[in-house]
């Protein structure tokens, strides 16, 4: 939070079908349906987070993301980085308060490996779900499917990682947590954190800008990655990969996609980071356990099947 | 224990190499060493075991298993089954006391798969290792690796799975507690047991008599699992599949090779058994989902690496 | 199993008022209810469970326990055991087939503990619930509250330990898996069990014959016994003792009270028991440990609180 | 980290016999003995953490609480926040760097509450214990006992909470993350945090000044809670409460004491806190279940054992 910039706080992605995709992410991931807009976009969120919602979907052709927004502490915060975006040479788009239903002005950009992130300081919170603040029970007992706690990161394919490390250090205040680098020294994978979790947003380089790998949320614990897992069968769900731990950042994770072709992972545990720890960095030839430490191998699937 | 089989008693291992071997087992699984003989071979238990060992490791030019043993209820059952399995047509081996050190006379047969069996009464008794059965602390503080509680149950590849069926239920007293059926009827997978555990022995059919599949250890949680997992990880063990659930049995699992290429599982969890339950029933073509629940789908190194 | 008998089959629960027992066993623990009969009792069985109920409450002016039930391999076994009991010396009533719903006739005795037990054969078998036997996934998912996954055993308080031992071992066929006994050599706590598990059944000494302190339920792991704890505190639940871990058959346990007052229990792990096991024996003086392994010291209420 | 303060950096705690302590702290918890210096002091710390040392042992006649230091991003930001701390009126003491092996100068205070606190920049960092940041496995294998991954928090008794939370928000710009208020209004307990953490320092309203409750120290899982209880339990370790779950931060807890009668904690899981978070707030009329969510009521010595 050097700059100001505190977390992942919304992302919207395309669906092919909405009533798939609303299903999919209620009641197997387990957010709430919150609000749906005039444009019939529907807004969830995962039950920890105090914010309105995390995850916008949106009925479109193509699958993928629109944009990824980080929520900062205040509208001053926001300008003062609007600025900075534009000296770095970012085109920036101010998208007005309301476009997105309880949350003020968002200040767009599109990094150089060609996704759009957003900034904004402002939205409705309604509270943990089931929860609240007030002498607030564990958790609340009407949960559905993997119980997901909250949106963490996504993981995003394109060019240009060295110039948006540059953009996400010098003008947003991350940290490089965790990193993958070849012999000669070019860096492949680069995991990013405004605060103490082992990445806000990923990047892997990719020749194609722009494109989606996964949104990821948080579970409680390594047993909820095997519920998670034991539903993804039970609903004849499309699995990626998993319950497996990763060695970057050691989550304990597992892979599945929705039902347009998004790639989820739910995962647990994982490291934390703080401004003054070294990059991890993994060797570009140890990839494989990098990625899934168990297997050491990547599947063709994880680096190829983008939205 | 309708016939008065027990349990699991031992199995034997021919490996290629002993020290590589003895490292794998104690240092990776956690066994503990308790005797070699003259013969050169080594006796291994698992901590919560009241036998002095389960596990038998041989020295020998071919991977695979010599001979599985099941423990009696007494002396008087051995001699009851010896009878029973002659007349049942089975060629029958005495083995004297003391071929294997600290355990009594064994009576050996070839089951209709091609496999070795043993029945014995007695072995001698060194307790739960660390522990005892006095005032007994919850587990020992000094496990290495994985800390296998027990030996639990060889899984088989053989013909002749009916014949194996009607010798295992009748002369020795066990349940079908799972199986796989074709759908013209034929069981090509069968879970045997003698008490509440979902398998003691499991056979699958395969042309070729008298191949070992894996030897399998119990682990406590879930958890233990993930550590099994990261620990083949750090040892540049060869994996074959997991962290996953079973379909068959529901027990959470990972499967790896020892040094000779012999393969182990370590599992958690499972369904019990008692005898007036219907044995549960996998379609064949389901067998992906049967034998590994998330992935839905077999591995062909599974199907085919045998010793 | 040695004389035939299987497991713990059912135990009916004297309730105060059955609209909040019910309330309490399904709701909470999870249990499943199944039927109701004429005498307005209500039958309830946890999903692993074949049979179709294995808890029956009754609605009574005090709570207690009326009587447990095991289950044996076949009627030819509940006619010898008849015989034996008698010759045992125990006063047998026969319970005519229909007197429970969908159950066989039972065959009725006092134990010198003072405590009446059931054994019958026959029940009408409804399958796992949610799940089945022909292809079944690995948990149903609408179970409730603490999703207890079966009746596991009674703790008894009553009078003549040696004697009831006596009639359980001979007549019964069960072992003795663990103890506790005073430097004199009383036995003042027996876990007896006939197959696997650390205890189907176990008596305290207390000089009042028949008294009950808990019926038990199954929980698949420690991460159950802590939602389980949450579950007590969010329902204002009237709490005993836990989440902690039992030196005795060292499993992971919580108590609660009913409405009514009557003790349950959840847990999950503990030790397995082979026929060809000593006893685990505790001495008395370090009972604390025995029953609370943390703690190391009983709370008056756990010796005293009996229905 | 809105004013620079990152995280605890370490606790100076004052022990009877320190060998007894160093055995209870490497043995026990699983800290890692890196340093001793001349005045006989032992510095430990625990594997995921990268600076050097953050618990540090020192021989004295009265158990307690030396000081808790914390480290800031930079030695501009010590500078800062010294000058702030002199304006709220504090009175500042210069450690000189080397004044405790391989940290670099301290700023020392003393809050409201009459406990001391320093802050620093500068800790010789010798990477993550056993693992380092170069391709690191997931956990170094030669961990002892509960296997703590980091020092986390102390929890502290003394007055003036209303003073000592202006001096942590406005001076060293900490939220408050969770608190108890009576009826009246008044802040019992506050628990402070300088990131997502639930607490980087937590004060209870106490008549006496500098009191020491609780250091604690952070477990990966439930199960490693349960893990420690037994080790606890193993070691005959004076226990205090536990396992079990608070309702303040929800974490799962155990206590118990080191040799000195100083506490500890272990603990797992519990929320996480933004900037943006509204304070979570607990009635004073709840307080047992605000500390000890399942059982509810407080036992005598949590409230008055102080070192």
């Amino acid at each position: 939070m050097k700059k100001g910039v505190m977390r992942p706080g919304h992302v919207q992605i395309r669906v092919l079908d909405l009533d798939e995709a609303v299903k999919h992410y209620v009641d197997l991931l387990g957010l709430i349906e919150m609000d749906r807009d005039d444009q019939g976009r529907v807004y969830l969120k995962a039950w920890t987070e105090v914010d309105k919602f995390s995850v916008v979907l949106r009925e479109a052709d193509q699958p993928g993301m629109d944009f990824m927004g980080f929520k900062c502490l205040s509208e001053e915060v926001v300008d003062q980085l609007r600025t900075e975006l534009v000296e770095f040479g970012c085109q920036v788009e101010d998208v007005p308060a309301g476009e997105l239903n309880s949350c003020g002005r968002r200040v767009r950009f599109v990094a150089p490996t060609g996704h759009a992130f957003e900034l904004f300081a402002t939205k409705e919170q309604t509270g943990k779900w089931g929860v609240g603040n007030h002498n607030p029970e564990a958790w609340p007992r009407d949960l559905k499917g993997m119980k997901a706690t909250r949106f963490d990161h996504c993981l995003l394919y394109g060019p240009n990682l060295d110039r948006t490390w540059d953009l996400f250090r010098d003008v947003l205040g991350f940290d490089l947590a965790e990193q993958v680098v070849t012999p000669d020294g070019k860096r492949v994978a680069q995991f990013l954190t405004a605060s103490m979790k082992a990445h806000d947003v990923a990047f892997i380089d990719h020749p194609e800008p722009g494109r989606f790998h996964h949104a990821s949320f948080y579970l409680e614990t390594w047993e909820n990655v095997l519920r998670a897992a034991d539903l993804i069968s039970m609903t004849d769900t499309s699995i990626d990969i998993g319950p497996t731990r990763h060695g970057l950042t050691h989550g304990q994770t597992i892979y599945f996609f929705d039902p347009s072709g998004n790639r989820n992972e739910v995962f647990a545990g994982g490291d934390y980071h703080y401004p003054d720890h070294e990059p991890v960095t993994w060797d570009a030839d140890k990839l494989g356990k990098a990625i899934f430490y168990h297997d050491c191998q990547l599947n063709e699937r994880f680096l190829t099947a983008l939205t």
